[in-house]
């Protein structure tokens, strides 16, 4: 109980750190392969220093750390994203690079070693929000970054992919190549410690889950609805071509679908999260002629996915017939669901029931790197933390009480796999 | 013939100018009791006094233009407005008040007189794009503008309307106290000569048309959808709070109303010009807790005004709990429909004929300045110049020779009216 409290100090200090180092104006904002994020690596990399703990930048940007003195072959990983969507929570990614951390100190401190040397994974640009791509970090790691993406700009600054890749150490002409930066067979195993982005967990009073799937998604980034502008007195209603009806028409048609789908018991959850007339033109006396929105479907059933693709450009389709418009969609963003692997399972499950946690499985219904792992092979699997209020968004929040819980499970675990 | 010419070249140039003066990244861009707005009237007025003609600028900041030597009481006032949407057409506004110039012009020219003085007035602040309500510069006259219009603020700059008014030399304490600054008495009349906003004329091969009556309309500048963020993958449907699915269904519902009262023959047009998720905080990965949309209906029936409005309020009801979400409209805006004067139309019918002009009669769909004449008892009209491409839009057009058909119906009505 002692060296937990010691722990939770620690990692207390190293949350309160990161956060006052990457704050925005309510939340903080860490964005990916920029500025925000350079500046929370950066504060766990001054403090591993100051441990004696090993560093190194690999070629696509992320940072791994490890005990200088452990130089065995084929570690286990265990990481998690330090970027943030614009005005996040402090813990999502967070959390599971200092939980990591926590463990690689306590193997120093308590001279134990697993059956693998552990490696501390710390990876940039897991969250879509910057460059309409997630996993960035870890999909460049396994030479599945889409080439085109270098291209994708920064949502703020306006950088390219490629230029804020170069700018923190990455290898762009390898991963534009697609070369594979990890070997796959070089790794015993991955585990990723996450705070869950629902609720569930706190509605159950259970401070810790296990993992055993992870839903993908299908995106379009910006879909643009294109009518025509004209005065909103003088055009008649048969005359228009309103972009904002149009687009609220196809979101219209996607919130019937979804209760169909949902009736039938497929998982599934579509947002349009951005959604908007241009503002250096529209007003209230103008019928908007374009807006631009995002779409994205997420389930743990691939035949989901296909299936609501198929709706939405059928939904399009059928609106350019019924409102007069046209929509660009540009290009479109998959990620394949994940399932987690069952040795790591039981493992955790049979560690839980050691340390008292009760543990339920919990399938993820945000993506994770861990889902890039497992798809390169690599035996992957996640703890979920219990968290409050809900994620991306500044009042995030995690209890320490629960975390430890978390990154006890954690170094029990990493301890006993082989 | 050799007449129209001249008038026409010298109306060429004054189109030209002012839009050399505004001109924006597409379009014009005069903005309401703003710098744009103030650099149109700038190159009317100084071309006035180039010619010798009086100018005068009210206590609205509106300007009037008048022969020195025709110091009589009780003018019929003609005019219309110098400001324009956000990158608008250069004649929506602009045309009536170079067509008044050019009658003041030609009376001198020709030493001519009507049974009144012609006063040409330069109205400020006729467009609802920039502080959210129309009318402004025409209300003021009146004691009309209301008190917390005051307040506004300009899409741009942030200015407030009373700190825009004062810096035109307006006296916003008398505009604030609601006192009127033109008795109505003592105006013998008011026309106004403008563009059409719709593509009647144009499909009717008509130059010239008289409008009976002028849309009023209701207005909420900004509703605001709040519902409540969190992660796009992890909130299931159930749980959710979408501002956009939220917002778009309260956006069906009117299109499906509306379509119901255009099949029972009433006159309405429903437009939501401005809306969007907000741009600080909105992501693909968020469940979007916050929209902002702005909420028109027109009609020249105040019967199906009140219904629309109370449609809309039952929908925001509704989708409130059918979305769990909550509405915040803000204030609401109205303008009456108005009634243009019979004896004007009889007369601009009259000579129509005599200039052999077939003259349609055309309502307006579009509010006008014209409309707060009317409801300040003072009679008056106007005259519809047929315009391509639509309005409130950088293509707005307008054809010389058709102008000038409006300029010969002007000069003549205005030269016989009693």
């Amino acid at each position: 109980m002692k060296a937990t409290a010691h722990y939770a100090h620690i990692a207390q200090a190293l949350f309160d750190s990161v956060r006052a180092a990457t704050a925005g104006r309510l939340g903080v904002t860490r964005d990916s392969y920029g500025a925000g994020e350079s500046r929370g690596i950066g504060v766990l990399t001054q403090f591993a220093q100051q441990q004696g703990i090993a560093t190194q930048v690999d070629r696509a940007g992320n940072v791994t750390f490890s005990l200088a003195d452990d130089t065995r072959d084929r570690p286990v990983l265990c990481g998690s994203h330090l970027d943030s969507v614009p005005e996040g929570g402090n813990f999502d990614g967070l959390a599971g690079v200092v939980a990591g951390l926590l463990c690689l100190m306590r193997q120093r401190d308590e001279g134990r070693r697993g059956a693998h040397p552990l490696h501390v994974l710390a990876l940039r640009g897991e969250e879509s929000a910057w460059f309409g791509k997630a996993y960035l970090g870890s999909s460049a790691l396994f030479g599945r970054l889409p080439r085109a993406l270098l291209d994708a700009r920064h949502r703020s600054t306006g950088a390219t992919l490629a230029a804020c890749m170069r700018e923190v150490g990455a290898d762009v002409e390898a991963i534009a190549a697609g070369e594979v930066l990890l070997d796959a067979n070089h790794a015993a195993g991955y585990i990723e410690l996450h705070i869950e982005q629902g609720a569930l967990l706190d509605d159950a009073q259970q401070s810790v889950a296990i993992v055993p799937s992870i839903r993908g998604n299908v995106r379009y980034r910006n879909v643009r609805c294109i009518g025509e502008p004209g005065h909103s007195g003088a055009v008649p209603r048969e005359r228009r071509h309103d972009a904002v009806f149009a687009a609220a028409h196809v979101v219209g048609a996607l919130d019937e679908y979804w209760k169909q789908e949902l009736a039938q018991g497929a998982d599934l959850v579509i947002t349009c999260g951005v959604f908007g007339t241009r503002a250096e033109e529209h007003a209230i006396s103008r019928i908007p002629g374009e807006v631009d929105f995002s779409f994205e479907a997420r389930s743990a059933d691939p035949q989901v996915l296909t299936r609501v693709l198929d709706v939405f450009e059928r939904t399009l389709a059928d609106t350019t017939a019924s409102h007069g418009v046209r929509f660009e969609t540009g290009t479109l963003l998959q990620t394949a669901p994940a399932t987690m692997d069952a040795g790591w399972i039981a493992l955790l499950e049979q560690n839980a029931r050691a340390l008292n946690l009760s543990a339920p499985r919990l399938p993820s219904g945000a993506g994770h790197d861990a889902a890039m792992f497992a798809e390169a092979g690599i035996r992957s699997a996640m703890i979920f933390v219990r968290n409050q209020h809900g994620s991306h968004n500044p009042d995030e929040s995690m209890r320490l009480v629960d975390f430890m819980d978390g990154v006890e499970l954690l170094y029990e675990s990493l301890d006993a796999f082989v």
